[in-house]
């Protein structure tokens, strides 16, 4: 199962790799993919949403919802 | 009280949003300046320096002690 958001305020790819942390943070099994062009992070794996969205406002990152 | 501490991978204001969070959810009393170009965070106000690595590490950045 893969879900993709919108995140918004990634540039590059130090905001990348912490979106990823903090996301892998609260869902330890799942990857992430960042693409900062699109401006979306997909997460393969199983990971409330509420818990990605809480932990990317966290990061300083703003959560735009489903893609 | 300030302590300025070096933190490695931090390349946008992003970034510095970023750690300046991570800081800040453990810390939430503290300011928080980052200077991306000497590569430091000053943190001001009380706030366990292993509080600090932990987070920045968490957030995906290298805490490299202090500056």
């Amino acid at each position: 199962m893969s879900t993709t958001y919108k995140v918004l305020g990634m540039t590059c790819g130090g905001c990348a790799k912490s979106v990823t942390n903090a996301i892998q943070n609260v869902a330890p099994d799942v990857t992430v993919e960042v693409d900062l062009d699109a401006k979306t992070v997909t997460v393969t794996g199983a990971a409330p949403e509420n818990a990605i969205k809480q932990a990317v406002a966290d990061a300083g990152f703003e959560y735009a919802g489903a893609a």
